[in-house]
């Protein structure tokens, strides 16, 4: 959720690996006093366009899996953590359906998963406020982000400092017991972790402290510089596949891709971080195994083997690239579908934040 | 509003001396380009139970007046800015409909001002956010009152140090063109300034720059310590009279004020502000000039005196009492009268917030 800008995969939550967490063993949301609360996944993604392969590969296709594995999921589109960047706002809303349609083209199932635009649930805000007095200073200015982008951005803005209480909120909002992060965002969610327990210490138990999940695998490189994570703000655009290019491009990147001087095709991410990332995007479209990619490989020498893994790219992604086009052609349905998301959402957050406005003693 | 609590009179934006503006005179809610707004004053007070003689005589008075000279006034019991500091929830559950019932009792009518609640307006949070991404972090860190209050607090919560920002919104929110600050908090009323500047030139005008409004002469000293202003947190008990403290006990707190070793009753407010704060109190509770209470006062030495200004006080504080007690006997109904206040605020912040969202790129 609402990840730095200076990640490349900038707009993740990063994802869990579901495969490695058999669901009976999720002994998690559970608080200091062993209240047990129902299973809830929360992740956010910032509006900043279409996604890409590294998106789509890293984290899409396990939200996919996880509405299927989870009571209660909820999939936020983190408008509000955006703008702690400046946006040009006809970009922003074209942004806001683009990601809509893109999550819905890559299989994200409203009827599973709460889809939902943030900014269009009050209490995000709201909660947000009340965490923050509950947060110390110092806290959050350790935090190794804030200290890494207010020196790129010397200082920045208030909204880039608190955001990471504001995603304490959005994952706290929900009582959500599980939370996708890469390591990038580790330290955040132990900031949500520990206002839950300040919370629940001054006010009574409410909030399960949510638990991480281990990030997925799939750590799909630039194109152009494999020690690099695929970027969308990779200035390189040879770097990137979004999954809206068309198969020209795809093909025309992947031919481009920097590999090295040897003609056989081997996995060695280490020594050989160009074609292994080929061999990882192959398997990883194709949903096999690497080993499985490396045999397909035996006998190709790499432009071959790229044309090959284009064709794989090119089959996994044309029909989410048709559906994307379908899709945005249809705003109003976008903007419904966002509409019934956040009535769901509501739904979910409005008990929780009237409970904490009680406990404060709003009311 | 939401004044700090290092100053003595904690819980009050300071207020105007309406007779010092004439209306016509009050060229403001223009903004850079001429816009002309309507004219609304907008005002908060922390809710930390009942006023005291000084908040009364001070801002309460003065917010009666006002109603009756503005078009739309608002005034906002700022639970979100009061739990900047640890609040019991019991204790700011009751202070909210304590303080609902002194100010209907001191006169505020709600059918002239908008009197509500803030956190049962989520816009205040919501705008807050969006403004705090525009708040640069130095121009917050710098803020003399976040410096001293850091210092005391050994820096302090989130929520302490960006309740300017959240000020800001309270103030925006409502177009808000004036607003009654007291000296210390002109600079968190040039941060709105800044905030609104920042917010039409980004996003085309939609704020007035909200002017500051002169804050009241009417300054009430400590009685133990004239040299203080008369605080509720003030340690000593006999130092500051309640609106609602009993005839007893306004007698003996003003038979105890410090005053000096000379009998005959002088205004000279340097050299004698004990006598010169009880000539202020008689003259502000009987409504007439100090020199009035100079000539009352001639042949008496200050301990007659004394009397003749705890009858005044008591004659202008009763009726007060007296609604206090019956309006607390009907939480209902002040819950009720909050709720139509809210419906109020809601009715002037919703569109506002609507286009600020517009505006920013969320829909």
């Amino acid at each position: 959720m609402a990840l730095p800008v200076c990640t490349p995969v900038k707009r993740f939550f990063r994802f869990i690996q579901i495969s490695s967490f058999p669901r009976r063993s999720l002994c998690s949301g559970v608080c200091a006093t062993n209240k047990v609360y129902p299973h809830r996944v929360f992740s956010g993604i910032q509006p900043t366009g279409v996604p890409h392969l590294g998106n789509f590969l890293g984290a899409l296709e396990n939200w996919v899996a996880l509405q299927n594995q989870y009571p209660t999921v909820l999939y936020s589109i983190v408008d509000l953590h955006s703008i702690t960047q400046p946006q040009d706002p006809n970009q922003l809303r074209r942004n806001i359906l683009d990601l809509t349609a893109s999550l819905l083209a890559c299989g994200i199932d409203p009827e599973k998963a709460v889809l939902f635009q943030q900014s269009q649930v009050s209490e995000h805000a709201e909660l947000s406020w009340i965490l923050g007095c509950l947060t110390s200073m110092p806290r959050l200015r350790h935090l190794p982000q804030w200290k890494m982008k207010s020196k790129q951005k010397s200082e920045g803005s208030v909204g880039l400092f608190t955001y990471p209480v504001l995603q304490a909120a959005d994952i706290l909002l929900y009582q959500s017991t599980h939370v996708p992060v890469g390591e990038d965002q580790v330290q955040h969610l132990e900031l949500a972790q520990d206002v839950a327990r300040i919370f629940n210490h001054r006010y009574g138990d409410l909030f399960p402290e949510p638990r991480t999940l281990l990030s997925s695998t799939r750590k799909v490189k630039s194109l152009r510089d494999p020690s690099a994570k695929m970027s969308k703000s990779d200035p390189q655009t040879m770097a990137t596949i979004t999954i809206t290019d068309s198969p020209e491009d795809i093909a025309l990147k992947i031919r481009r891709a920097v590999t090295d001087f040897t003609s056989e095709v081997t996995f060695d991410p280490e020594t050989r971080p160009g074609v292994s990332n080929l061999l990882l995007i192959h398997a990883a479209v194709a949903a096999m195994g690497v080993e499985d990619a490396v045999s397909q490989a035996r006998g190709l020498d790499t432009g071959a083997y790229k044309k090959l893994v284009s064709e794989a790219v090119i089959q996994r992604l044309t029909p989410i690239r048709r559906e994307i086009g379908k899709l945005r052609a249809e705003p109003a349905y976008l903007e419904g579908l966002l509409t019934q998301g956040r009535v769901k959402a509501r739904e979910l957050a409005a008990p929780v934040l009237a409970e904490v406005r009680h406990r404060v003693g709003f009311c």
